[in-house]
């Protein structure tokens, strides 16, 4: 195994805390404290597969997250009755998925584990949006890939196999790291490596998905810290 | 502005010194020492713009760079009369281009310009040669870009332009860093800002081309730390 690539939304960064938060900064600034920003972020997220199941399914071209994330703020917004707003403020709201904060034990793992493997996010997200995200969260990336240069979303097996193909390994040599069976279970059928690390609150307090390895991973960790434990056992 | 990115092969690293320290090591492991390495680099370079005019013309599809400079080394070592050598040991001498040092002033000059400036490789070279080759030398980019993410080699306009549209910037915030004048007028072209940097002596002692910067440039620098300076004043 040379490289690691990871999922990014959920895996590393804590995405419904970050959003809720550009969320309520936005509701107050518009008088609608009224609203829930978790509420609304897990509406917004809810709309995140569907929006690239057109893209998957050929019906629209491969559009880069940051188009789709924002056509879906409009959409929920409006279901919340918000409409009129600044082109320019929904801009800006809809860069909350830029400014997302990695789990307390990611930055001490991904160091450790850059000294022995190549690093790279394997994100359904473009790449102004992870590298936007790496140099405010300072993630020490090796490269910059996911869906954006391979022009598929996961958990299409192409996202997996090109990612291979870029970083000019065989499948078998790269490991995806991620929080949900499903990506896993897409990774193994397409050759890779498979590692789980539990992440019970992505969906808050109430998770009920994903909450422990569902198959035989590779390898199935608390944390990062411990997977850099258990690779370099 | 907002972004910087760089040319790689003579403006942030010695490509001609790095290539003829491994061809070295191969020539005297065949007993072929009376070869001198550096005319083999500038033979191996040589047949680098020629081998990238196929895929530009259309009459190839877009290849990446690792397999046209390892057929462009077969190609000079037949010239040479070296034939019959090891698969093996052509792709391990191939990997020379993933193993280039910095210019001197490198390091600091990245580390300073990245405080302010998005920073990204737009080489011709592919992701695994510029995030391999990072990796060993310690260069900070925040991306890793190039021909192969856009599909087009240098100088064709979509290489520039579709670069700026991967960071989902307008070219007018994007700055082209090159020791190459003719890099900065499709740059130019296309829209971007331009910053010159001599290295005089890319080809060796004897250089006679792009010694100086040939238009008016929006910045003309001696190295890196220069312009990190000029940048910031």
């Amino acid at each position: 195994m040379r490289a690691l690539v990871f999922d990014v939304f959920g895996t590393v960064v804590d995405w419904r805390s970050g959003v809720a938060r550009e969320l309520a900064g936005y509701l107050s600034a518009i008088g609608r404290e009224d609203l829930d920003p978790f509420a609304l972020a897990d509406a917004w997220r809810r709309r995140y597969q569907p929006a690239m199941e057109e893209c998957r399914s050929g019906r629209r071209p491969f559009t880069r997250l940051d188009v789709l994330h924002r056509e879906n703020l409009e959409g929920v917004l409006a279901d919340h009755g918000i409409t009129g707003c600044a082109a320019g403020d929904l801009d800006a709201l809809n860069l909350a998925w830029h400014r997302l904060d990695p789990w307390p034990d990611v930055l001490l793992g991904l160091h450790r584990l850059k000294r022995r493997f190549f690093l790279a996010p394997l994100s359904n997200g473009n790449i102004a949006l992870l590298a936007n995200m790496a140099k405010r969260a300072r993630l020490p990336w090796d490269a910059v890939l996911g869906a954006e240069p391979v022009r598929a979303y996961k958990p299409q097996p192409e996202a997996y196999l090109r990612t291979a193909e870029l970083l000019a390994m065989r499948p078998d040599e790269v490991c995806l790291v991620a929080a949900h069976n499903g990506d896993l279970r897409a990774a193994r059928a397409a050759g890779l490596k498979t590692a789980f690390v539990a992440r019970p609150t992505e969906h808050g307090e109430g998770q009920t998905v994903d909450l422990r390895a569902e198959d035989p991973w590779d390898w199935v960790a608390t944390d990062f810290v411990d997977l850099a434990r258990q690779l370099y056992a």
